[in-house]
């Protein structure tokens, strides 16, 4: 039985399956007899110290947080600064781990995350103090660099995907009399990844979404208003899906033309769709509607993709491996080793890979007109959507989701001064 | 086996479960041997003659239907006046009845819908052409009179329900670094069924939604920021689900105060949930995040109340039997005949009971502070949200919904002028 503690920790934006990769985490180190505390919010709670006795979960509550959205041990947008920058609180981060035993850090997020293990562990080597920092990661952007994919993209892309499809729907019977033209925003402020994802919701010229507004390609308002009527007078409506960052040729974003202040001086939120539906408006003429999912694509656990709570379960499983092993400053990342018929498999890379850069949505999965996606996009994206694994639903027609004790362990160093 | 045609409409904004209620109309018709067409359209295309052969849909394509979200025949917003004010229009409706020999006509809308109905079954018996009029219930709003309650609400109320409770659980995640308030806005002009429903997400004081906005109380926002507040200090966030139709005091829609035109003279297309969200941002400092789900919400057939979809085939199986056994103007409506355990069945009721008239939410269902649901009403909707049914799904991980061929029939009238 390996001497010490294990800690786990959920950074950054949440999705439908990190806690898959959390109960993975936690049955895997039960199995071995490891203990583990999770940090309350993130890297906040092990800087405060404040922390999460797990083993006061029953086995039931672990499998439950298997299907359950959102972090259950909270997460936080808190980014550490260079190890120079910001010495103070990785030393205080040390000091915690030091109090606590523990001897295996796992740090679930993105870019950010990645880096701050990575930094973690250099510290501790600094110190002598023997630890392993292993990055788990997450995140529905899935920009993540060496990773064929992220935990928490294919739910959000299968969302994205069978929403557009469905309310394509929905527009295509109104259409004659009502709303011609219909915006959905999908998160993406760097690269247009879900954005892409909804091109899944339909193949040919005339499906549905017509147009599709990448980050990556600038946005040409006469160009895209040309299009839409073009779409409506041979289709009879238009299903546009733009991403939220996208920009125009001189580097301005589109939302935040529709935001500011309005005439009372109070804040507009703006947004994407809502811009768009009212230049189409006043443009066109056209009845348009619109969406703006917001967190609902994110933490929409109901319609997770199985390939995706399988892979979530997967990193979080082979980061407690890989951990006990030894081997630090690691991140268990998804491998695609065949593509018809689609197989994966984890495979460790070093953290200073993946720490701080960003994976762009590669030019050839864009259109060449810039309005869609193309065959070599729809084959890579489409695997990542495959299956279902709903959550099982109680009598009352509400999905069974669990809420952890979160029992506090007592601290045993000084309050955090930040 | 009767002689003469069903004719079939679908009318105003569409659900995910009208198809269901076409599949069974469709189904029960096929069974007695009764041809049936369908306007394209809605009413519009019996006016223009363009009407659908539904006998070259296959079985298993009308099995399909069954769970396809949208309006297959298309659907319309024309809302025709009284007999004296449309009557050229009525009478070019029972011109192209007659030429197809049209014996029975279903109408699947809402009030406006039944209203509709009703003119049409008056006209006939005035020209002495024998017709059965059958109006089918269907609305999202919830606002049918009569009826304990309306195919397509039960859905968007899972919808919501469901979509509330992923989404606080991920604000919940977020709250201590970022996200503090969260904005929902749900669909209801003129009533507060969807917002109602949002209610059943949690149910105890520090449970999101923490504060749900009615139509049927008006908006004070002085008291809405302390509301806000007072849960943020307490719970650590706010979940606030708003109806698009809340007014101030003075009967002003808040949705307007969000909309206008910005610096630009461009329209700024509002909202409440933008409105709030800039509003609680200003007044109270905090971070918001918020969500304009649209269609998403009454298009979102994956996520079904399997209570609503058994409901929508009922509406139109007995609206069949009903009009074919010469029941002329009315409608078959959902009877609650027990509480607990849950248990309806369908019984006519004369159209002009139901024409125009508007069901309001009960006064006693929304909580005495005005920000929640009473135990009253959460005894009404949660066996509406009972069960799931989900459609099925192709191997590329999307539910496989139809596209009908809606083969056209050759016109037997001039083209008409309106």
């Amino acid at each position: 039985m390996p001497q010490g503690t294990l800690l786990y920790a959920q950074s950054g934006g949440v999705t439908a399956v990190i806690n898959a990769t959390a109960a993975a985490v936690i049955e895997t180190a039960r199995a071995r007899k490891v203990k583990v505390l999770a940090a309350r919010n993130g890297i906040l709670g092990a800087l405060r110290e404040e922390l999460i006795d797990t083993s006061k979960e029953s086995a039931a509550a672990i499998r439950a947080l298997g299907h359950t959205p959102g972090g259950a041990f909270g997460s936080c947008r808190l980014k550490l600064k260079s190890l120079e920058a910001d010495r103070a609180r990785y030393e205080r981060l040390l000091a915690v781990l030091q109090a606590h035993d523990v001897r295996w850090f796992l740090y679930n997020g993105g870019n950010d995350s990645a880096d701050t293990a990575l930094k973690v562990s250099r510290l501790a080597a600094e110190f002598g103090y023997p630890l392993t920092c292993v990055g788990v990661p997450k995140t529905v952007d899935n920009d993540l660099a060496v990773t064929d994919c992220c935990p928490g993209f294919g739910s959000a892309a299968k969302y994205t995907a069978v929403s557009v499809r469905e309310a394509a729907l929905d527009v295509a019977a109104m259409a004659e009399t009502s709303t011609k033209v219909f915006v959905y925003e999908a998160m993406g402020r760097h690269a247009g990844w879900l954005a892409a994802a909804a091109g899944l919701a339909g193949d040919g010229p005339d499906a549905a979404p017509h147009l599709i507004l990448f980050p990556e390609r600038p946005f040409d308002e006469a160009d895209f208003f040309a299009k839409v009527k073009a779409t409506v007078e041979r289709v009879g409506y238009c299903v546009v899906v733009a991403s939220e960052g996208i920009q125009t040729a001189d580097g301005r974003f589109v939302a935040d033309a529709g935001g500011g202040k309005d005439s009372f001086g109070h804040t507009q939120l703006g947004g994407v769709a809502s811009h768009l539906a009212g230049r189409v408006k006043d443009a066109l003429g056209y009845k348009v509607h619109w969406t703006l999912p917001d967190y609902l694509q994110r933490s929409a656990r109901h319609l997770a993709s199985k390939t995706d709570v399988d892979q979530a379960r997967a990193v979080g499983k082979a980061a407690v491996e890989l951990a006990l092993k030894g081997r630090n400053a690691v991140m268990p990342a998804i491998v695609r080793t065949s593509q018809a018929p689609y197989r994966w498999k984890i495979e460790p890379v070093a953290l200073d890979k993946v720490a701080n850069h960003e994976k762009k949505m590669p030019a050839g999965f864009v259109r060449k007109d810039g309005y869609g996606i193309t065959a070599a996009a729809r084959r890579y994206l489409e695997p990542l959507i495959r299956g279902e694994a709903p959550p099982p639903y109680g009598r009352d027609g509400l999905p069974k989701y669990v809420t952890l004790k979160n029992v506090a362990v007592k601290p045993k160093l000084p309050p955090y001064q930040d």
